[in-house]
């Protein structure tokens, strides 16, 4: 999956500023790659980016229109497909992270076949993958990994990708969920794939390099989430990582959306990642720990960063309120 | 999944013995729901049932045609054609566990269409399932691991099966694989599901039961097979097992396929599965080890086992050679 880049924004009519959350993120982590927001009414949530008409926005050089919201269903409303379709035959190319499918719209569906516009559904994987092997690959890579879903594995992965530039190494994202398929530009929904290329998927994402320094890559689920876990592992096998770093939301009561289900301790998910980790990589190792500390106040989140740095002996940081520095140095004295 | 017996087994025009291994197996552990056999040539291989017609076949009560051979592609050949859509015709359920879908041979999708057959492509699945919760079913359950693939998890599930209910323990046998679903008429193919229904799969497979006494669940793959291990433990967390019989091949090299990959020892085999198995069930345990030991003679086997029940401290047998009887003295005993 190769989305062209850079991007007009489609906010369409939403107006809950959760709902648009992908369309942040991406203008967040990739600012150059955003060219403006289109929005279908004066209601609906704004970024703060330039305003622009799908006609303006390719005169700036925009490529791809971007569905950078979501909804309940996960269906492209109808009041949408006007906009989109307008925008394919205009050639833009559309990418969308919406459960429904750009190509159950049959004009869309239509031009893409005339060869007018190229459709990224980003929550689905239709391509050809091989089973992984878990043969070693050249390239250093890391990986985020975490007690849960949801615990901000994505936003430290991009914020490591991002303090290891500022540092002049070469080190680049790769994406395995669709947010950050959106902000990279490519990438593979890791648990679109069928069950048997989940490695295999990893191994594509992440293949052999010698271009560049270190590969990032966002991490899925927890080996702990009885829903996921099998998604967790073959990443785990897949990415072969050098290094891991343990994503973690600090006051999460139980696993999300299973009030049954446990938290991990970070203990058990250290032992647990590194011990599944060496069959494809006898190095890897978890480097530092990502809290995110929202649900309390930023003099505790301090102290609780210090008191796990001792306790665990890697750095501990809310990526978001302290940075990811303090990893970046532990990854690159080793 | 649920296709209709008794079955007519095709067996096409297929001259290698080891092509018909799936019928072989239907066969086997379903002599029963196997009415006779249907070759297209005289060279082609025999199982020694009865020969038959699609017309006697169906007087005698057959409702499924069964593809029961394997090739290399996995493309029906055209030579079938005639048959498969004759026996559509008649009114048969085709079931077929080829990678070329049945429903790609226009005349079988029209018919089906129609509603004059059904078809089962069991190497697939269309369709839908939930995620995985986790949570405690009740019914008990016996899930059997590996140290690799293809190392006897099918047959020694079916052997303990049928062991339980020679002893008059109400068990039923659950497919999670193409040949245990044409064997049991029922099941999923778990490596062929989007990965974020892996243990899911595993949860509708085997859904919460208080009418018999134990499900016997078909393994796949191993927590150690770098390519299929996160099947394996997505079906792990699905199965949430009470007990666990780790199937092993004596003098096996590496992981299947791949010369790179060390097979584990039984300890870690053990423990990473008890391990991981215990977070849908803390009382997962494994109770057995059923080995293959066909690389070695008879004598040997029988010291080895002897010696490995010694050394691990519960039952190590031969289900070919010397029956499943002490693993289910060592299960009824808990």
């Amino acid at each position: 999956m190769s989305i062209s880049q850079p991007y007009l924004l489609f906010l369409g009519d939403v107006t809950d500023p959760l709902a648009a959350k992908t369309a942040r993120g991406i203008h967040q982590w990739r600012p150059n790659s955003c060219v403006g927001q289109l929005r279908l009414t004066d209601e609906t949530v704004s970024l703060g980016l330039d305003e622009m008409s799908l006609q303006q926005a390719q005169e700036l050089g925009a490529k791809t229109l971007v569905i950078g919201t979501a909804n309940a269903g996960g269906v492209i409303p109808k009041s949408w497909q006007k906009t989109l379709i307008a925008a394919a035959e205009m050639g833009y190319e559309i990418a969308s992270g919406m459960h429904q499918r750009l190509s159950d719209i049959t004009p869309l569906k239509t031009l893409q076949e005339e060869g007018q516009t190229r459709l990224h559904d980003v929550r689905h994987y239709d391509g050809t993958l091989e089973v992984g092997s878990g043969k070693k690959r050249s390239g250093k890579r890391l990986l985020t990994i975490g007690t849960d879903c949801s615990v901000g594995k994505m936003f430290t992965a991009l914020a490591i990708e991002k303090a290891l530039q500022q540092r002049d190494v070469d080190a680049q994202f790769k994406a395995t969920g669709q947010t950050g398929i959106l902000v990279q530009g490519s990438g593979i929904s890791i648990d679109a794939v069928v069950a048997d290329f989940i490695s295999g998927a990893v191994e594509a994402v992440s293949p052999e390099f010698t271009d560049h320094e270190w590969d990032i890559i966002e991490g899925q689920g927890s080996l702990f989430n009885p829903s996921f876990a099998g998604v967790s592992m073959g990443l785990l096998h897949g990415a072969q990582p050098d290094a891991m770093v343990l994503c973690h939301e600090v006051g999460r009561q139980h696993i999300r959306h299973l009030p049954h289900a446990k938290l991990p301790s970070i203990e058990e998910t250290i032992a647990a990642n590194q011990q599944a980790a060496r069959l494809t990589n006898p190095n890897a190792k978890v480097v530092g720990i990502c809290l995110n500390t929202s649900s309390i106040d930023e003099e505790d989140a301090r102290e609780l960063c210090a008191q796990w740095s001792e306790e665990y002996q890697i750095p501990v940081t809310d990526p978001v309120r302290f940075s990811v520095d303090s990893i970046i140095d532990n990854l690159l004295a080793k």
